[in-house]
């Protein structure tokens, strides 16, 4: 159930529809738009009676919803989110980008990509402490150490931080450390974890699952918003089919398709749907080009002996390059094009 | 790295060698066989020198492991394991049948379906007291309740139970009432909870990811065993892929495939392959003609009722039925047929 | 539009709907029932008003067909279709195994497979002539050497010729030597060929694309049988996934889908699905179990020395296993199972 | 085998590798580049010696080819082929722009998308006179009098007619009306066409397959090529995935991967990889960003009423956006970024 509040609704009107929801023993998400506010109801076990609704003070109208999805819906916030992480933002007029390495190897490396990363302009470092391995016998992370070197990084040449929790426990300490959690795509159906980072005060880049659908990705989204976070970001990283040439298949049609249902912005990450650095300055390009409000990429400053994903990890020279590329085409669109 | 101790070693030769592992700081893990034991060490950083090991009493040679499993293969171990559950197997000669409802919704509905079960003939009960949904607002299990109920149907009706744990905490509440925790296709790389049953007492039924490999299945079954518990069955469950008429497509090809890698046993899961009660019963018998250890199926007394997955289960009539077949099938090829 | 007759309507009468049906300038198609006669309608530009022909002697209705295909539905022939090549069977309560070399390669190969065909007690022998290769540097078969040898084969061993066509010129050839027309996997669509088998008056063995799916797959038999050829069979060889175990998968839910909407015989591919000799036993099994009409498998005199496919050509010796093997299930689910 | 002639060879020089490989039987395939002039030899049933040629006047060296294809590859002609159609061009500086109806249905609405085609500065006009159909009930082109409507629209309107042929008949009449032939996704392995269009004068464009490898798709491109015909242009259109969201997936990795093998110029079929209009655009500049030489799209003047693929057609108004779009992109990337 969806309440949609008149234009003009004052916040008491809006309060005493949180209230009566909240008597109900139902959960109230209260999404501000542009021109008009609506109240999300989560938690009711079956379908609601909207005359409930509809003669409370303010409200415009009360509309069943039978998509399986609410609160990342359009229909309840028509303008796109822009999730702000301190004077950063993604989904506002500015291409995000989101660079660093893979894993967090030592504060040498770190610090050297980190200023490659400033020196572009960026606004992200990403890195990962906690590195989630297919194998129990691979490089799996500095852990906490791998933290502690990517707060300092971001004390010393002002980034934000997106890094990955693989669990309950990883939430906490990314908390600590961090500016953004990163739920990665092997775990973008594990509930527990979507259900915790719903309950931290850090926006949540939330990675497209191997091999799920569009509705599956804006459910897992809609759990975390569940818990009351609103700051999500989706971010497509390429999915698995037959194909065997690059890592992943990038599918860049899920940005528009996910532009006409949900309010939330996306990023696109080139260098997992590439797999190999040849791949991901073209891949990088097509995700702005086809609208993606960010980009997310692996930098090393010696790919050769990256620990992790060596193969996809661009040059801090190959990367300002693609940086360069990405502006102009966002810029471009940005501004329309005239013949 | 890999120890192959002589035919003839004593018990005091492999302690020998798990404590010169143990004093590189390392993990041991003693694999007894048929005919010569094997010890696996995982833990080391990098490769060991295999002189280091094969001056030690009762050592036939010690192997390279170049490929990214080790414990789960057929040179750790050439005889199949057989995973006991009390006085019941699975990778025995006997076929092993899991049944029960999706979810556990009530003490009645379970305990009408655990008696077909039990008419049976199986030896597992299943049913979920947790439910991984795709959407928050589905119904999720009834939790520690659920958990109860089954305890209490094992009493009752003498089956193990297989159930479900979607997080670590609830592998604690799984080992507090059942007799084997399964670990789901979402979670079949959620390397915390994996990491978590590996610490567990109970044996592991492991199902596929949705698109996951062969490769990374039986890695995920490797991160249960780095820790110590080697009681693990594969569940082939149905992959994704361009097709529509049925809820994913069963991968038969993946028995005979595993065979030749691993020890470990398998179990196919007709009902979550098949999505629709008309495909059950052919996709269960093509399961135990391919070579299938025991089949994983889905019953319930009403099923036009029930409250998960309705249209694949089968109705009790239905279940007796292709267990007759599967049995028919199973003996035929454990007989030997001739012409 | 199908007219469906009423079940004592003779054969006057049925030659009247005929008649009406041909006035109109469209066509139609006689398909006898045991127990009523239906006459589709083909080449009708729009829906045809009902009416038209209920009014007609014999007509018991007239159905407007709202599914994309008409003449492979069980709506038109309720009983399975009984594929006749001679006095062999596809689709009888026989089990049909279609066994030979992937490509003739010489007399001698072709005799001494086709020796241990018959011995098996087979009744089809397949076999290469016209090979389509992905390279056009690859040997591309005998061609009507080819047929030439097949068709000896034919007159030595009494076993049926099935053979592929890749072309309209190569149906021709294949008329003149052989008992059935294969049409492979990657001319399931090649609409001028479908069009041209369906001129044929020999039976048509249509193998699925290879990522076809059923609606296109049946869509393609459609072609066949709406040029007046209702002698189809359908033959599931795996379709390309993002695994990489086996050369294809074998989607095996596909069997009982098709045996709810069309009469057509269904056989198995276990060759082409495996790719590696290793799994075809296995998987043919399964193809049985699952409810196949028979199956079709690649069998070598000297595997290793196969110009063509050769990882995964069975042995004459492993091929005798394997009848035997499928005998016993297709015999033990023909017969029903009693616990 | 690749003979690589030296920088300064003469014609009469390769005159003589030619006729010494004629004399083996052989065909040899003389592709002039910007520095060096290579010779393939296809037609060889197995390896030849090397040395055999070396010795020939005016060669640099004969080098083993191990790879699957020849004709196509950076080794044999390391510059970008240039297709040329009358005075348009396709790999060259230029975006190729092929724009039209997916099928012709008149005369008034071909001209009608013709001017708009004109309009927009592009050069070839596309349309469909034989459609290869999934049903045979449906629509399948207006055969040759669409032939003469696109003739009649060239002379109108200056654009050149790319029109698919289905069979080799087709072929013979696209020769007549045309200026290249279309080669559809589900003849992309339907090595009979392939051939005869290798045979053909006029210029090649090869849709990939909806399940084809890189590979396959290369092979098919060697297959027109080894005919004779190197004019031969790829169009990548979307593969079939697990999703559903598209009617295909635009698989833009294939664009840098292709161009790291071969010298053949690729175009992007927006159209058919989204299925629905409002995902053309993003799909098309996309395309453009990856590095295409040219992007292929559906325009109607009347959407609604189109007699195929009406949902993916553009109005000539957002066909128009749509082209300033990719010019802007094709011209900042041509020119290089600066920050």
């Amino acid at each position: 159930m969806l309440i949609v509040m008149k234009s003009g609704a004052t916040p008491g009107e809006i309060d005493g529809v949180v209230q009566a929801i909240e008597r109900l023993g139902f959960r109230a998400h209260v999404m501000p738009g542009a021109t008009r506010t609506a109240v999300g109801i989560t938690g009711n076990p079956g379908t609601l009676d909207p005359v409930r609704f509809e003669h409370l003070a303010g409200v415009s109208e009360a509309i069943r919803v039978t998509k399986p999805y609410k609160l990342i819906t359009l229909d309840l916030q028509p303008d796109q989110t822009v999730v702000r992480v301190g004077d950063a933002t993604i989904g506002g007029p500015e291409l995000a980008i989101i660079a660093g390495p893979c894993a967090v190897e030592s504060r040498e490396q770190t610090f050297a990509v980190a200023e490659a990363v400033r020196a572009s302009g960026a606004r992200f470092l990403r890195g990962g402490a906690f590195k989630p391995r297919s194998s129990p016998y691979d490089f799996a992370g500095l852990g906490e150490e791998g933290l502690r070197i990517l707060a300092e990084a971001r004390e010393t040449f002002g980034l934000k931080i997106v890094t990955e929790a693989l669990d309950e426990a990883g939430v906490d300490l990314v908390e600590k450390y961090a500016d953004m959690i990163q739920v990665g795509a092997r775990n973008m159906q594990n509930f527990s974890l979507l259900r915790r980072v719903g309950k931290s005060k850090l926006p949540v880049l939330l990675k497209r699952g191997i091999a799920a659908t569009i509705d599956e990705w804006l459910l897992a989204a809609e759990y975390v918003m569940s818990e009351g976070n609103y700051q999500v970001v989706l971010c497509e990283r390429g999915v698995r089919t037959f194909t065997q040439h690059a890592r992943n298949m990038l599918d860049l049609a899920a940005i528009p398709v996910i532009r006409r249902i949900s309010h939330l912005p996306i990023v696109v990450d080139a260098s997992h749907a590439a797999g190999k650095s040849a791949l991901v300055r073209p891949l990088a390009r097509a995700g702005v080009a086809a609208g993606a409000n960010g980009v997310m990429v692996e930098v090393h400053n010696n790919p050769d002996a990256a620990l992790c994903d060596a193969a996809q990890a661009l040059t801090p020279e190959e990367y300002l390059t693609m940086v360069n590329e990405m502006r102009g085409i966002h810029r471009l669109l940005s501004e329309g094009v005239s013949a």
